[in-house]
């Protein structure tokens, strides 16, 4: 997986387990794609205190990943519900296909 | 829902997030049923101490709830799952079936 990618899920599941300073700037930099110095001069930090949050927060979200595994289940949820799609639609049943999506939905 | 029943699945969700020591007494007081007497014998501490670590691990488990909702969606996703099984099962969509349980165990 793409690493903006991966830290992007990461994010989405365990965002809220950071402090709100550290969402703010993981989302410009990670997200938004903002520079370090860039967020540093908003913020009047030094360059290297961004890129220090940064590792800090990616090690975090990966910590949290390791324990509770939500990307991965994510990962395998979506393909079954994938496949009861595909299933659903070569057999014309579109009530299950759309209660199929809205399990993403939940997440 | 029970109280038991939801220190159940906000452990089952959460423990990972809290310390061995904490998941050892939590697991042998919440879900073996163990008296407080008994585990602070045990343990040689006092039957407060256990308490209090008790009080603590639910407080701990409840706030992870309250920013992952991970409880909340998955009692969601099990009524998705069994409605499409439901619809599955009307019209011999055995295949649907399987994959649709297969989603609940990835929890």
């Amino acid at each position: 997986m793409k690493d903006i990618l991966r830290s992007s899920l990461l994010y989405d599941f365990y965002g809220e387990l950071l402090t709100k300073h550290q969402q703010e700037i993981y989302e410009e930099v990670v997200l938004n794609d903002y520079s370090l110095g860039e967020i540093a001069e908003e913020r009047n930090i030094s360059r290297q205190g961004v890129h220090d949050l940064i590792k800090r927060c990616d090690k975090t979200l990966n910590e949290y990943e390791e324990k509770l595994h939500l990307v991965s289940r994510f990962e395998k949820t979506k393909e079954q519900v994938e496949r009861i799609c595909q299933l659903a639609d070569e057999n014309n049943m579109q009530d299950i296909e759309n209660i199929a999506r809205q399990i993403l939905e939940n997440y």
